[in-house]
């Protein structure tokens, strides 16, 4: 594919994933980092060298045995690097985008000065309790105070609540280059891989939801949950931007990370330059992986736009940190949609990132059932893909088969009271949420006016199942029209007047259309309804017609 | 996971894709091959041993350095791994696996002692012109004359048409041990992998095509196309009873050739005691790959009976071999879904297997289109996920904007004539063959007695949407009630009179239910419905209601 060799600064498990992807090119790649560390395990095409990232004389002994080198931690020397460009040597990302995103003040100064969203921050000069309660006064109490240098899981971060805090701040941060931000009382994290080629052509991955436990990384959700069609593509969007506005030779994978906050609004948190925790998920998840885009970039090799694209429906990654990896990867092995990635980490220590669980499924209520058995929590909660509605509970009677027959073939479903008159506000709700909390299909029942499921459909980008339930007058003819003559534009499945067995069956046969083996369940079904025949066919010739269920 | 090191005897790319899953377990693993083998070049655990691994010694010393020996290759000397088993070592597959497998007459003989299904077939004692003759007497021509060992990539087989060819055949194959077999007209051939664990469970993956081009496997199609469910399970079932057979200590994964013959029988053809070609798809589209599954069972982890399950909806496997390789390779970098292995070779031969590369999609159709770009032929043809059907060409006006809107949303479709009247034999064969063709959802256009969609429903597993086309007289009501009123069991998803565009954009919200791009355009097509009555509404204000409408 390329004859040239890549050497890479860093040998930990985004080194080693970064191998694993160059290998299955027939890149070679050539690492600096200590010996025995885990990207040099699972390569032996060459000597590696031992020693620091961080030692210029070894980074220069690295270019003298490869073509391009990069990088798999933004907390090194850009120096060496720099110098390295004056030769005409390739590095990528480059000592500029390095030097850009490693002091986190001057990477949002940049980001600002590009007129991307990002909190209210401001610099603080010589770290003195003057100048931290001269901060408090400009930001407001509670303030983010934050490291601009070599912050990492929370590391480098003090969360400033009052003057009285301020002693402890500069106990714990004082001898470091600050900055200071505005608190973000944000909804959640959010983070979106971005990678950028030579020609600077940006493309993403999906927006997922990163959630923390004590400042780490623990839980990432592919994509985000429950995120609006337009806020995933607005997160898309502005990860985008901010890899784009980096200087010339920002080349190779980023990770962007960013806060939602309530009402939908977006801000930047901040950016690392290589792979990144937040895209571990993309090895199961996606058609090609963090690691094998960044080994493309920096080798100049096809980026289609593409490249983020997830071959599967949803992803939890689980980060396996210190003691509790050996239990929970076994417990793993056992969870379907479950894979487990270890690190090779020679040591145990707390808190440490040994290796993570990728877990797939159709839906997100598949991907937590399956993360609870991998936690080793038992039998949790199937979250349902068929919502099953009716105007009132008299229609209960009505609706009762639908729910039976997405019991027998097993689909999970809820089912609950939605009256289009009597309580519009739920009916809203219900509708523009149901495709977020994982519902694939309505089913609505409805009698008389039976505005229900043409009220529903206009409410959702689903498909909606419409059950004229028969009323005391009309026959139920009545709901039947009302129900089947939608306008051109929005469309209900309509079934038989009171037929929710049929209902049923029509969210089983659409289940199927993605799901192999329910589609085998309902030909198994069918076939199960011919034999019944069949056997009524041989009773009836056996007995004669004249005997024919006269008697059991 | 385990602190056991596994010995592997052969280190080509069978080994490497088995090191590469062993290192996310950190499992380590020793190989022994000749220096630079594919599988050393990703494994710098260890200095590994260099020699053949059909050397007694060489296997000796690996023994001494690891807990566990496997084989990447059948073609082994089973002596040395029997001495080794008598003193307690553990050798998966056993020795007693290993010698039924690598001699065919064996192994089809143990295969028709336990009662599976076989091409017949009878062993040559000496090869002579006699024999031969005789053999074919007893056979009939043309008759295939069978290596019984050392065969592969279709080496070792000679099909002889004619008493004429017996010199020949004695030339090609006269120095090895054979037998013969029956002539076999197969339709195709399928093949499936199995695992088995060390408590004799068995697992399956699904049943693949493969497609041999030479002799040499070219294509693996997964799951096998228009393969019926009950075929497909069939399949996997011959498929584990085979490998259940198997003497005691038959652990790790094994490859199972099948033929499909016309009418749906299946007759085994060969076993594999190792990862398999025709496996290679799973790296990409499984929960868990052959080579993890390999490495699970011969150590003794979870095999859980998910484990073959795949993640994506189908597949395609590409040998790349020889000189093609790098230019197909680099062609797949463009195409989504698909996704290239290489296997770290020195030395391109002809016709040797360079990589392979895994092209996933979420239809036949799509992983065609993407095959056919990956080795360069443009614009391939999508195949349908949507079928329109009507009862009669003067049902068309009807019909055209279901058409309209799934052109709009770039979904593709057929559209053809089916009457349930006129062309009964037809419409049993288009709805039964649907499911396997690729279709997702069926639209069904018809007036008055209007049956098509209800018989069309009764013969496919698939959703089907029906559409009343209004007549001559009864306005459609007609066919409205007779599309609708379904008898329990049998659904139609049926919508409004004439309204053919609210069936197609039924069938989308249908395949949005699994694609989120589609769900996505449909909440675009929806915000753009609303704004068009918003823009409306403006007007109104505007003009007035005394003005609006009257002039343009």
């Amino acid at each position: 594919m390329d004859t040239r060799t890549l050497g890479i600064l860093g040998g930990g498990q985004l080194g080693r994933m970064l191998v694993e992807s160059a290998h299955r090119l027939n890149i070679k790649t050539l690492l600096l980092d200590a010996p025995g560390a885990p990207a040099k395990q699972i390569n032996a095409l060459h000597d590696h060298i031992d020693g620091s990232f961080k030692d210029a004389a070894k980074i220069k002994e690295l270019s003298q045995r490869c073509d391009v080198i990069t990088t798999e931690i933004e907390h090194v020397d850009a120096a060496p690097l720099a110098e390295l460009e004056k030769q005409g040597f390739e590095v990528w990302p480059s000592s500029a985008t390095i030097i850009t995103i490693q002091d986190k003040y001057v990477q949002h100064k940049h980001l600002a000065e590009h007129d991307l969203p990002l909190p209210y921050f401001i610099p603080i000069d010589t770290p003195t309790t003057e100048a931290l309660e001269k901060t408090g006064a400009e930001l407001g109490y509670p303030y983010m105070l934050k490291s601009r240098t070599m912050a990492y899981d929370g590391r480098g971060n003090y969360a400033v609540k009052s003057s009285t805090d301020i002693p402890a701040a500069l106990e714990a941060l004082g001898d470091k280059p600050l900055y200071a931000e505005k608190w973000c009382e944000f909804t959640r994290e959010l983070a979106v891989m971005v990678v950028r080629g030579k020609d600077g052509q940006v493309a993403s991955y999906p927006a997922v939801e990163t959630v923390q436990e004590n400042s780490i990384c623990k839980y990432v959700y592919a994509p985000a949950r429950n995120l609006s069609s337009e806020l995933q593509s607005a997160a898309q969007k502005l990860a985008r931007e901010a890899i784009a506005c980096l200087p010339t030779g920002a080349v190779g994978i980023f990770g962007v990370e960013m806060f939602e906050l309530p009402g939908g609004k977006l801000l930047l948190n901040e950016i690392a330059p290589r792979p990144h925790n937040s895209g571990h998920y993309t090895l199961s998840a996606c058609e090609i992986s963090q690691f094998e885009a960044h080994i493309r970039a920096v080798m100049g090799l096809p980026l289609p736009e593409t490249i983020g694209e997830m071959k599967v429906q949803h992803c939890v990654m689980y980060n396996l940190l210190g003691e509790e990896t050996i239990d929970v990867a076994k417990n793993s092995l056992s969870v379907e949609g479950a894979s487990v990635y270890l690190y090779g980490k020679a040591e145990m220590k707390k808190g440490r990132k040994m290796g993570h669980i990728n877990i797939v499924g159709s839906t997100p209520a598949e991907v937590d059932e399956r993360l609870a058995r991998v936690l080793g929590k038992k039998e949790p909660k199937r979250t349902p893909v068929v919502g099953i509605i009716m105007g009132s509970d008299s229609d209960l009677p009505t609706m009762r088969p639908a729910a039976e027959f997405l019991t027998k073939f097993d689909i999970p479903f809820e089912l609950t009271i939605v009256s289009a008159h009597r309580t519009p506000e739920r009916m809203f709700t219900y509708a523009q949420t149901a495709s977020a909390r994982g519902l694939q299909v309505i089913i609505a029942g409805a009698g008389g006016a039976a505005h229900l499921p043409g009220m529903v459909a206009a409410l959702t980008p689903l498909p909606v199942i419409g059950v004229p339930v028969r009323g005391s007058v009309l026959d139920g003819v009545d709901s039947l029209h009302s129900i089947v003559q939608m306008p051109r534009g929005i469309p209900v499945a309509t079934v038989a007047i009171g037929n929710s067995t049929n209902a049923g069956l029509l969210a089983v046969r659409m289940v199927g259309m993605g799901d192999l083996r329910v589609r085998e369940k309902m030909e198994g079904f069918m076939r199960a309804q011919r034999e019944e025949v069949e056997g009524k066919i041989e009773v009836l010739e056996k007995v004669g017609w004249e005997e024919y269920g006269l008697k059991k």
